[in-house]
């Protein structure tokens, strides 16, 4: 039985190669993308089972990149799907290569660079005040490439701010933990998978952890539906009235985000998720209503909501 | 009689200054701040009249900083509103040293080593693979810096892609125009004031050219009115009953922004933007009936639409 295959954005250790190993473990042939596409394309084209990609950060917000790609405005996406959703809490810590920095008693004198992403300086900077006031702060492209690149430096004793699977990922010492000032700083991914009866599908017969066969599925579990859809700008109060289709079906609105249609100037694409206690039957029927109200609309899935079951 | 002062996002040469230019004049005492707080905050503690950032792109949609300022969790722009908008279309120009370059008959061959920001390599991928197929790349902070390393480099044969404004500001020939692949990219500019009868008061009796006195004011002209609120999430649909408002009052939703409360994880505030023929006289009832289903709301401005009316 070959093993699933997931995609997700690189590089190594990276904060949504965490994600992929959290939800579907070692055993899975995890493919690091280049790009957010890539990782979608290759799940499009059935070159592989699943993608996870995030969504949004409860501190920063929508991730604009994801958003495009579900938008799809090329139409070449058509047969991708949001199968599972997956919270992530982002941890960071203090690493260095192994044995170099004493840690009992604890001395960080000699330490003289710290790497990180710029995200990570701001989320760290209480840590970075008490123990690191006056230490050079050299930005990198991620967190995981701090931890490599720490690996890598041989010739000054220097740290990284990255998490702990980027640590273990890289096999440093792992000084510190949840140095980060704000609590429950959590990424959402979204998991993505191809409706038509391909490779997933033939998987799914054999293997026991597709996320979304993997869940509780009994009624009372609250489920999420995506739905994407241009409004018609030629009657007044048009959005409001797509919106309040889901509230008729009786769907509560989570969260509406938009972005340009790129057909024309202020002409936007709506992105709305709505939540239900309810099963997906209804969604053909809103997808019905929608359309008498829209320029076109799309169902981009229903999944089991994890915040609420968690 | 003072000129207005008026802040905006630097560096000199900048899009926003550009904006700050055609929306002011050139009389205006226009101040570059290093951050869209810095050119907010100036208009709240009544150093400055007003402060013009941008809100949103027609390519790359809305402008996250600026939405997270207006959203104002910290309650420190209070006094601040929206008064007016602007649209400026974006234009990419070749940018040389003076006399560098043969234009007539035109030779780039040269020409060693291109700048710019990383964005506008792929919005003028037409002309560069046209004309500058093997020459080399080096991204900068922003178009108009890139004008700027220009015209301080003279050990060797370089260009520049930014603004017909950025090469007027530097002295520098404007080889090419309008160089974009993409026609109509768009950013949309905000005006802020202070509402209470500070400086921006005083100045509006002696000055010409606020730019809320300066457009037309007739009843027929549409207008747009910003509103952001957090809505209670303990009833069902209560989203879609806050956008029904709205409606209700006769306004087309035209845009919904979304960021995150930052109170609690996955609690949002909405950022909504409606439009309506009639004068403003209704916000107050609208705000009233948002304060029964919100937690919190705010009226963050009205002003002449200004894409219908151009």
């Amino acid at each position: 039985m070959a093993p699933l295959k997931v995609t997700f954005l690189g590089p190594a250790a990276s904060f949504s190669h965490q994600a992929a190993v959290e939800t579907f473990g070692d055993s899975s042939d995890l493919i690091p993308c280049v790009s957010f596409a890539d990782a979608i394309a290759a799940v499009q084209n059935g070159d592989a089972d699943y993608a996870i990609v995030p969504f949004e950060n409860s501190t920063n917000g929508s991730v604009v990149q994801t958003l495009d790609l579900l938008v799809d405005r090329s139409g070449i996406y058509t047969d991708v799907e949001v199968c599972s959703e997956y919270y992530l809490t982002v941890h960071h810590c203090l690493l260095a290569r192994k044995n170099l920095i004493p840690t009992s008693p604890r001395d960080y004198s000699s330490v003289v660079k710290l790497y990180t992403h710029p995200q990570a300086w701001g989320q760290c900077e209480i840590f970075l005040t008490k123990n690191f006031k006056s230490v050079e702060r050299q930005d990198v492209s991620s967190t995981s490439k701090a931890a490599e690149v720490v690996l890598k430096t041989d010739r000054e004793v220097n740290a990284a701010i990255a998490s702990r699977f980027a640590g273990e990922h890289y096999g440093l010492d792992i000084l510190e933990e949840n140095i980060e000032d704000i609590a429950n700083n959590t990424t959402r991914f979204l998991v993505l998978k191809n409706m038509k009866p391909r490779r997933a599908e033939i998987s799914h017969e054999d293997d026991k952890t597709p996320p979304d066969q993997d869940l509780p599925q009994t009624v009372s579990n609250p489920k999420k539906t995506l739905t994407s859809f241009m409004i018609r700008q030629d009657t007044l109060g048009t959005l409001a009235d797509a919106l309040l289709i889901f509230k008729d079906f009786g769907l509560n609105l989570t969260s509406i985000s938009t972005r340009p249609s790129q057909v024309e100037a202020w002409k936007y694409v709506f992105l709305v998720e709505s939540e239900t206690e309810q099963n997906r039957d209804m969604v053909p029927a809103i997808m019905e209503r929608l359309k008498e109200v829209t320029e076109n609309c799309r169902h981009l899935g229903t999944w089991v909501n994890q915040l609420v079951s968690a």
